[in-house]
């Protein structure tokens, strides 16, 4: 019998420094070298750490959220270099297919965790309402003293997966990111969203990992220039869309020869929005992958926008395996903040006022906040941009499935439930793969 | 055998001025006297015109669309005042419960229209790019010739559905919205989005229709605090929630004796964030209700924010009547504008640039971009907050399903097909019921 | 403006005798004349009397249930006649392309009606165990009295619609359902299933309706070898198919000059099987039709089967428009009769007992038997075949969405709910449209 | 950090002989000694081989298929028994919770086979129609050579799952299955469905496995008397529910002390009916299971049938984890088998003709006929009772996904495609997880 599961491409141990691996990297620049190549139609398997490397712990304390070093996440593991079937790579120009054959948990690590982080160090969307670190963990299949306050089904995607950007994306990501961080207060254009978070993390050698690029004179002058893997941008990157799971399919444009394919931040689950930053329940894992390469495609398919060619975005292939839900309870945001200010088609406002209503509302049926804030990034609520026109309020929804809970949530004519809170515990709460839900920990208050 | 459907508590005339309907109003003021009274548990009838009080016509120009008076939009049907099984009406602070049994199209006026606006006279979120009026009519069922780009099931739904505010949450209203006016340009906040738009649309006696409200004075003071009805707020309004059709229910705050539920811009369809302003399908039709109250239900279940007690949103229940679609493309987009300025967490911008990749990429399979536009408005397409953490930037998603169209639109090797592009026709597009779909109409270039 | 709303190509009226309607026939027959013809594409409207011709009335009795006359139905209206754009009909050996554009109850008659025929009268596929005649009623909106036991939204389809069939077809059918007959106990092969039913209805001429075949020797013999309309055949017929429904499309084959297409018995919604015979939630209406025609189809799809070329089944083509429900409890049949005797792979056997293992599970609930069987035969239950090769036995399952009943179906520690089981009512219950459910009506006991 | 992955309870070695695993039996019997004891809320591990035990090969050759030894099928990985937090094991009249936490492929054994038996050996649904034994496998990962006709995603699901009987409750069942095997030939009551399979596999030693059961006399008695484990029974077994998956639930009665559940005959996928026999993705695997014990639960909720309280049936709680499809087509069976014969009611023919109607249909888009069946046994396709009242023809009906396959199965004008059929291939096909599919091996023909 002829092997079945692909021998992995990239190995992680999630016992060693991420700098040690030589598989990883947390940092996209255009010289760090591919650690494999595969050719179109090929399968491999992919491993991935956590993306803050190991630094959350499966403990019953948020003092690793609250302290955790910031400066070295994300992890990815890559570069990977195609080719196509008579050897030549991917081409700048040309657009990689990635399929996601099957993806899952490492053996022996079936766990995650969520948690909300301190405002001094990461903070989160919602973070002058949540400003405390705050952590639940879950294992996949686990005992079972969890208090059953929700259960839901996984579905494991990457929250990160992208292609390495040229020297000139590079270029342009570094300039436009530096301007918004000169402006300073001047670019807070958001009603009272997260103003005392950093506008952006501009590149940073500290904490670097470049994966095989050798120490010396070029590693320091891509480490100082190469950015920040954070944020989703033209070549991908951190999009967090919680439904790219088995099966679906990912066009990426191509900026380097090779493509050079890295992916990380393994979610079991993710809430549309992902509130509490460090919110989906965060992995490890592998991912199965098969590739193609649409020759030209970024000229066939795709329209740069402003003044470069570079200026454009991958496009995704979602499937069928999604789970069904067929009652929904949703709750509405518009762009008036809480201090009762007005603001202009803000959709982000109108989206944090959706979720601050939510919680509220949730917060009356025994969960703490931060209980709802966990649940809401992890579970499979869906955020929508509902209208969008109507001057001057956007209005965005949070719509939550009805039947991930074990009491009736909806409004009844005596109320809520009346009677004793639960109870913050911190002994460690598990939950079994299919997902009953989370207690936080102790919330790491000072 | 008993009467089977309810008779008509408010009844419309399409052909008779707004103002002389009596059961009609435009603006939202505590002092729009009910045109009726119901009892909890009956069943009622309430027939809507279109949101442009039958402005735009079922014809081949878009001068209509270019003209339109929107000083009197959107012209809702209402109030009706809730009362309890012994009489007592709905009181401020209880939640009015209202479940929409039943809508539809009105017999004989079974058509639709979606159209953009001008930049000069309306706008809308994408006015920049596309800023010449535009219109497509739709008949529900009728004559095919429309050629059959695409076809999807239609959801019809509210846009518009509140309670009446009081005297106080106007007046908040008010100066929150004069505030923003006041800052000009100011207040602009967002990337590129829209610069040409009033800010919001203050009140303003022109074009008021209050109802039975007799003229004299008080008809004056209230048309001139009246709050448009244009946008969402605390109340509901135009929320423009595409999945609110039959079975679904809302509960809404009670700000004044007998709620005052009024209801109006019916659309047969609509894309989250009806991006065209005049974007979902908008019909004239008619509803069956049926209503609740809970007493002292906003003390149960809201949270009000702010220095108020009056900040707060109805929560929606959402039914299992959705189309199933099983593959969706999803387009991307992140909080950097179009001239490749990066901004910070900004959703709107966001999102706008998940709509534009998603326009420019569909015009290449032989729609027109207006078309495109068109479409997005319309079908059901969703829009999603995927992650909004992630420094600096948000990104937002636009996934349309791809079993609407009559083409294969995914990306392939051989690129889109080439050949001549479909042709813009002056002449009127048809569509069934079920939705085949908008050419658009000769655009109204100037 | 056009006219939006097709004129009725055919009409009825529900106070006058289905024979003196001219457009109905309850009887298949290739005599029977063309009441209409329409081109392709071309989009009409049918409307259609209940299945009983308005036997079963909206009362408090089940008398007219018990003693239904049932040689006059199923009426249906019709046929229509395709031509081909060129004026050409549809031929035998095309296949018939109808596409169901809308349909609805008719204005004024918004009610509808589910029983159990008596055992000597109708019977159904549970006659010995619920041999007595009982009926309810709903209204599709109106009066709320009933008590809210369950609660689903309807999806209209047609129970019967086909092509008439050929001289040479009707002469196979009625040769096969003549044989039967003749075998009598002989050939009823299955276990304790339904032994006091007729085998087959043969044609009968009492009771007859031919549309507008002039009465005289013609009619006579027509009527005499007429085939009934109970049954689903090679032409369509009796499918109660429950998802057909706004925007499918059947493809039928043809067999006689231009097709000659009738439809009846439209529901408001149906569960598989359909099992109380009277199942459906049964309703007059109408629907919007659009044709087309497959030039040579039946050779181009269809295999005919057995020693003629006729033996061939449409085929149908189901849309997204179906209630999405997450949770089921179902309920499990295998081919051992209620005696406990073992048959052999016999699907009926093993539907039968899913269904009776349902009923009793579900009356441990308060319902009564009667109301249960009353609620899975109108409610989206679904019936599966789902294994039917490990002999002895085969498997089928009944799936009931759990979200339609207003209580907790599954088993719990402290068992089902005690306490006075719910009270069998004489008085009238009345559903909304959305569907809140069915008390049955006083079950005519002898 | 804690264990997160449970140790197996069962642990199986795909290249022992079953008979020498002790974790292993083929048959059921109240004698068969539990393996392990588990507390209910313990989470636990199973695993599986496939229920062939190892027979069928990941080759190029269906003589494996055409000769397999059917006397030691299925293997069943049990009994486990079952206690309450005190240590009190479940009692016969309580019910057996079962929740399938989580499953799937056992590492390095990624890969499944479907196959059609010989008709002198196993036969199947349809054996009259395909005699001859027919092959594919699956590589869930691996190399990507088949063609790609179709593309599916897997639902893993345990085909057979149940608890022990007890000694009267075999007695029933020995009793009814050889009453049905002396009725020979006048058993035989449906159509003409496969009339020379055996009508039913009653006790055999041959080949028999019983686990840790003692060889002596009390083994020989066991074997002499224990039923197969091939047909589903009122202790479930055999069900093949395809939705069976993660997250689910099954509510069996228990018949012994320690209700005993055993579990195997793994299915990566499954389309209703499992039509060919050995017809889902046949696989070994594992199971993660938790249980709860409802005291006296068969009272409570089962309704015993017939003269014994021992007729009754598991209940099956089924969750949101669905491929969600949008287009089916569907096929039609009735009562009319292939020679023209009428029958009375028969699902079971009703089906078969459904099924082979689309056989038929497909087989002109050049799939090879064994192809289409292979297909339909495994891949999501929906079976139903759609009208079982209607005399004398029941319907049945079969829906398929249109969005699996890489054509457009509709029918259309210009009819199928033309050019050459697709070529059998001896070669290996694979298909990778995410659900390339079958052609067929090379099928043995004699």
């Amino acid at each position: 019998m002829p092997p079945t599961t692909p021998t992995p491409l990239i190995k992680v141990d999630i016992k060693k420094p991420a700098a040690d691996q030589g598989v990883l990297h947390n940092r996209w620049h255009p010289d760090i070298p591919a650690v494999g190549t595969v050719e179109v139609g090929e399968v491999f398997r992919v491993e991935t750490i956590d993306w803050t490397n190991g630094q959350i712990k499966d403990d019953d304390s948020a003092e690793d959220m609250k302290n955790v070093d910031l400066t070295c996440v994300h992890n990815l593991s890559g570069p990977v270099a195609v080719n196509d079937k008579e050897g030549k790579p991917a081409q700048p120009g040309d657009l990689l297919v990635v399929e996601i054959l099957n993806l899952g948990a490492r053996e022996g690590d079936e766990w995650g965790y969520t948690g909300i982080f301190d405002r001094d160090n990461g903070g989160s969307f919602l973070t002058d309402h949540f400003p405390h670190a705050c952590k639940a963990t879950f294992h996949f299949i686990s005992n079972l003293s969890s208090p059953p306050f929700v259960r839901f089904p996984g579905l494991i995607h990457p929250g990160l997966i992208g292609t390495a950007p040229s020297h000139e994306l590079l270029k342009i990501w570094n300039e436009r990111e530096s301007h918004l961080v000169e402006q300073g207060e001047a670019a807070i254009t958001l009603g009272s969203v997260c103003h005392t978070r950093p506008l952006a993390l501009l590149p940073n050698a500290k904490g670097a990992t470049l994966g095989t690029l050798p120490k010396g004179p070029a590693w320091d002058k891509a480490a100082g220039e190469a950015a920040r893997t954070i944020p989703g941008r033209e070549n991908g990157g951190n999009c967090d869309i919680k439904n790219l799971s088995r099966g679906c399919k990912v066009y990426f444009p191509v900026f380097v020869e090779g493509a050079n394919l890295s992916v990380g931040d393994l979610h079991f689950s993710q809430g549309d929005g992902e509130i509490s930053f460090c919110g989906a329940i965060e992995m490890s894992g592998w991912l199965d992958f098969k590739c193609d390469i649409i020759r030209g495609g970024m000229d066939k398919y795709l329209t740069p926008m402003g003044p470069t060619k570079l200026h454009v975005n991958p496009i995704f292939e979602i499937g069928p395996l999604e789970p069904r839900f067929s009652e929904w309870l949703v709750f509405e945001g518009v762009s008036v903040d809480e201090s009762g200010r007005q603001h202009y088609l803000d959709a982000t406002v109108a989206y944090k006022r959706a979720v601050l209503n939510c919680v509220d509302y949730l917060s009356k049926f025994g969960y703490s906040k931060e209980q709802v804030i966990l649940l809401l990034s992890c579970c499979p609520c869906e955020g929508r941009v509902s209208g969008i026109v109507d001057v001057p309020n956007a209005c965005c929804t949070l719509a939550i499935p009805t039947a991930i809970f074990d009491q009736d949530i909806r409004p009844k004519h005596e109320g809520p439930p009346v009677g004793p809170k639960l109870v913050q515990r911190g002994s460690c709460p598990r939950v079994p793969y299919q997902g009953k839900l989370p207690v936080t920990k102790n919330p790491c208050m000072h």
